[in-house]
Formats: structure tokens, C-alpha cells, sequence
């Protein structure tokens, strides 16, 4: 893990660029994709070259840093550009809440500040750099409190890929397998490769391949069958915005796993940092739910591969709700059982950053 | 459906040959494959052109009369080469019992029998035709059994193809759904894609879609999610081999749907015709699941979505338990509740073909 490419990083300084890895172009190609518009950071996010929840957040910060830099004039004028970029980058989408919380750190980030010019374009910098830093080592944080969650000689089921391309560090629910893995752990890792775009077969597989862990790739319908076979004693997902009573929004088939989980007896666990809690929401039933392209289902594979005009529903988040959860593993802690009371006392508590 | 094109058939008389279509080609080309020699029959199998438990059974009769027609000698001779032949076919896939039955049934035509030559290949012919005549009433009695099942005014979800594609008819679990909608029946269905080799989104919506019924295609992920929502009211399937006590195999994936039906308190149904029922067998532990190549998972549709190298897990089948299951649908009327009593009995009962 520690010598993964970066999936994000700004290169130079204030004058600097964005550059991810293209991760439409993976398994087959690591290709590197620079953005030096905040325009190039937009279609990056909508078109999934970078995904993932946090990794979406320091892409947005990144992104006013590039859609700010370039404007000129007093505090007015700044705070109304910004405000535009800040809309403009919220519209990419909607249901990773990371998002909205980068959005509101670089707007805070102006608020607390009189800065105009290169002093507040190093502000805002700053403040992404900081963001991913943190990232990072919430990434770490959350390996460690899960680790002690695998088992030693079993298996683990992941869905779509909440890993190292998914954060600024080495991941959310891979993060606890790396870390688990550093530790002597060993364990089976089962990767359903979630449909429509195959984050699971494409890059949870390649990152834990690259990192050394055994990994098979399942289809998503398989899932229910290596759970009867007593091949999974742990699920544990990712997640895009979680409620303030743990309802918790992660990609389309997130909720069919847990109820299978439920079903089978194997206890189901969420991986986020507290930046993906949106404590507004009092239950899942307000998280916005992205309803993407068609075509996505129909052409999946490069050939059409269903008919002409037919009807398509594909929703690309589902909602887990909180009893079907064990427990939420965070930088600050594992939160169990789940529910708000939990939840807001445990992200009330400090994170020490090592 | 009554314009369907058909799914097999044999042209000419004695001499003839089959022809099946290519449903590998389908939804994008409705090409037709003719096969003249008992190898090209046992590939089409191997290779899912021809497919669905109760095809597999009337292509399987029809290449044993391709494979015997060209044998002389006496009935020892014969009876080598039916043996020969019967072995072979038998190899092609291990996992529909409709496949065995259909090859028992051509083997007692020769036990019944003391022809040789023309006499018995005309024998084998009238056989392999009576199956597929049989097999198309089956499917309008099941259709009939079933109907009154669906619910007016609400959503069915399936999985993979278990109708016109899947027999010599109009099908099994969609029969239901045609004779449902010929009877004034509305109701929307849900088509899970069904990876890996993508039945539900090539092969059922499009025989929906020639038989104008409104469907909607789902990645297998989903299915949770609709069921979650509401529009959902009945779950049917096919089947490829039903044990003594009514544990289902079919389509890989099944028996996460039948979990998650429980789960939302949503009626599961199996139909199949009475050739699907294998009572040797006590339970579906017996039933033997066939295991197929990675690359319909890593290669699905062209390209490579799977790093090189990693690990896959692709059973063809799963097995769901007779408690998940709420009756299932058979041309002798629909077992219900399941368990091994009634369904001797249902089995037991007249089939009166109409």
C-alpha cells in the first residue's frame, strides 16, 4: 500500500494543477488525467474518473482552488466568484456529502480570512492540501479501529470499492484490510464487482492486488451464495452520506448485501470518515439519490447489450437503513450499535492526527 | 407471442436437421444456427446459443436423433451407439435435469421398441417431437396455473430467462406473465440483468418487448432497492432442477432474490414444467452446479474489466432452499405450501394436454 500511485494529488504550487488517476481507464491502464480548469474537475467527478466519497471531497477543494485563482477585484467580488465555483462544482453530484463539507471548508476557509489575491489563493491551497492531508490520515485512523474486526482465517465481502481510489489514503473499508493485513491477519477477500460499473471487478480487485492480498471477484448475484457456503463471517462497505441515525447511503446493492448479511448471521460494517456524516439529516429517507445515465446499464461493456428503448431504473446509491448495520468504523472510533445518541457522541470525540 | 419466433425446431423429416437461434447474438441480431450433426447440437449447448432447462431437454432429444440417424447394424450395434451418443450429450452441461430426461426419455424409445433403421430414426424423430409438442402445452398450462397469481395493477420482478427463449413454448415464469396479460391482467415487470451472461437484459426484455409487455431491466444490485420501494409484489423465476423437498437450483443469483423477497414479505414462485423435478434426489445439496469459464465474468461483453490474474468465483446455479420458496408453478397446477408430499401429489396428479 505504500507505494500506491496517488489517486489525487495538486502538483506545483499556487500556480499549480490537479492531476488523478483516470480510473475509467483501470484495470487495463494506470492513465494519469491533469486538470488545470475547474471545468476539467466537474466532468472528472460527474464521469466518475475520480469516485469515491472523500476522494470527490479533495477533488472539489482542489477544483476552487483552480476556479478561483484567476479572479481578480475586492472581497465582494471574490466572495460572488466563489460562490459561483462553489455552485457550479456542487451541481457534479449530489449524494456523496463529502462534497458539500470540502465546498463548506473552502468557503469557510474564505470567511475567516480579510485575504484577497495570491495570499488568499495560497489560503485556499492551503486548506484543500489540508483536507486531503487529513484524509489521509483518517484513512489510517479507520484501518486501525477496524482491524481488530477481521477475522484471522476468514473472509471478508466487500462491495464496490471504497479503498485507496476511493480516498486521499489508503482507503475506508480497504483501509481496515490493510491494516489488517500489516498485522499478520489472513484472510479472504470476496469483491462482488457492482454493477453497472464495475468498481469491484476493476479497481477493489486491482488495488488489492497491487497491495499483495488475495482477492476473488464475484458477480453481485453470487454474493448471497458465498454467504450460504460459510465462506463470509464480516461484510464491510464504504459509504456516500450517512444519516444522523446511521442510515447510510453507499452504492446501488449496498442494501441488498446487508440484508443478506442479516440473513446469514454475518455482521455488516460501514467504513467512513466523520466527513461523510451529515448530521442535518435526521434518516436516510432525505439523502438525494443520483439517478444516472441509462446507458451505464445497456452498453455497459462497449456492445449494447439490451434492447433498443428499453426502460432502465438506475439509481447509483441505495439506502442501508441503521438496523441492518453493526457498526460504523471511523477515525475516531467504531460507533456500535448505531444510532444517533452513539453516533454524535463518538464524532464528538477528539481525533489526535499522528 | 403467438408470432414468437421459435426458440428450436427441427426442419424436414428424417433427414433433417436442427434449427435453434443463436441466442448469444440476441438482443442486437435474431440469427438463426443450424445444426446438422450431433457435435454442433452439443456445442450450442456448451455455449448457451440454445439454453433454459426445458430447451436444453428438446435440443438434447433432438441431437440423439442427429447422432443415431447415420448408425446401421444390429440393436447390439445400435444400442452402442445410443449409448455413445446419449454419454456425449449428457457432457454438454451437468446442472438442468431437463437435459437427463430428455435423454431418458430417447433411450426407453429404443428399450420400447425392436426397430433398426429407418423405422427407429422416424421412432427417435416422433419422440424428440412429442417432447417439444409436450413442452409448449406444459408451458400454456403453467401459464394457466399461475395467472391468477399476478397482481393486478402491480410490479413483478425475475430473474434471468425462463420464458419463450427457455422452451419449446411460451415458456415457464413467463408464460405466466403472457397468459396473465392475455386475461386483461396490467402490471409492470422488473428483468434483473443477471450477469454474468446478461439473459435478463438480453433475452427476457426482448421477448417482453416483442410481446409488448412493459419491462423494466435492473442490475441484479437493485433488485433490493425495488423491492424496498414498494413495487414489488411477486417474485418468479424458473427453474433448472427441483429436488424431492422443492429446493430450486437455477440461475446464479436466485437465491439472493428469494432472500431478499423473504425480507420484504414479497411471494417468491418457481414454475417449471414436471420434467424439472428430479425426486431421486431428497434435497438440493445433490444437485450438481456447474462451474463456468472467469472470463464470462473478467470478459463479459469484449473487453477486459478484470485486472489479469485475478481470482473468480462463477458458479452457473445456486440452490434455493424449498423455505424460501412460496409455491411452485407446474402444468399440473402449483404446489403450495412446498415440501416433498405435495409435491408427489401434484406430480402424481393428470396432466390432461389440451
Amino acid at each position: 500500500v505504500k507505494d500506491f500511485p496517488r489517486t489525487i494529488e495538486w502538483v506545483g504550487g499556487r500556480d499549480g494543477f490537479v492531476r488523478l488517476i483516470d480510473q475509467t481507464q483501470l484495470p487495463g491502464a494506470l492513465h494519469y488525467r491533469d486538470c488545470h480548469e475547474v471545468e476539467e474537475v466537474w466532468e472528472a467527478i460527474r464521469t466518475l474518473r475520480v469516485r469515491g466519497a472523500p476522494a470527490i471531497g479533495i477533488a472539489a477543494a482542489m477544483g476552487v482552488v483552480l476556479g478561483v485563482r484567476t479572479a481578480g477585484g475586492d472581497r465582494a467580488a471574490l466572495d460572488r466568484k466563489l460562490e459561483e465555483v462553489i455552485s457550479y462544482l456542487a451541481t457534479s453530484r449530489p449524494t456523496a456529502v463529502n462534497l458539500f463539507w470540502a465546498l463548506g471548508r473552502m468557503r469557510n476557509c474564505f470567511e475567516r480570512s480579510a485575504l484577497v489575491g495570491e495570499p488568499l489563493q495560497d489560503c485556499f491551497l492551503h486548506e484543500a492540501l489540508a483536507i486531503q492531508e487529513e484524509d489521509q490520515q483518517m484513512c489510517r485512523a479507520i484501518g486501525e479501529a477496524g482491524a481488530p474486526l477481521i477475522p484471522d482465517g476468514g473472509g471478508v465481502l466487500t462491495h464496490c470499492n471504497a479503498g485507496a481510489l476511493a480516498t486521499g489514503g489508503i482507503g475506508t473499508a480497504l483501509a481496515v484490510l490493510y491494516v489488517a493485513a500489516e498485522q499478520g491477519r489472513r484472510f479472504l477477500v470476496f469483491a462482488d464487482e457492482t454493477r453497472p460499473l464495475l468498481q469491484g471487478a476493476r479497481l477493489t480487485t486491482w488495488e488489492l492486488q497491487q497491495a499483495g492480498l488475495d482477492v476473488t471477484v464475484l458477480c453481485d448475484g453470487t454474493a448471497a451464495q458465498v454467504m450460504k457456503e460459510g465462506r463470509v463471517q464480516l461484510v464491510l462497505v464504504g459509504a456516500d452520506r450517512i444519516a444522523a441515525n446511521g442510515d447510510t447511503a453507499n452504492k446501488i446493492g449496498t442494501y441488498g448485501v446487508a440484508v443478506l448479511a442479516r440473513a446469514h448471521d454475518i455482521p455488516f460494517y460501514v467504513a467512513a470518515p466523520s466527513s461523510t456524516f451529515d448530521l442535518r439529516l435526521s434518516t436516510g429517507d432525505q439523502i438525494p439519490i443520483e439517478q444516472r445515465d441509462a446507458r451505464e446499464v445497456t452498453h455497459g461493456f462497449g456492445r449494447q447489450t439490451a434492447p433498443v428503448g428499453v426502460a432502465v431504473y438506475n439509481p447509483a446509491f441505495d439506502v442501508t437503513p441503521h438496523h441492518f448495520i453493526t457498526g460504523i468504523i471511523t477515525e475516531r472510533g467504531v460507533v456500535r450499535p448505531v444510532n444517533e445518541g452513539a453516533i454524535r457522541t463518538r464524532l464528538a470525540t477528539a481525533f489526535s492526527q499522528s
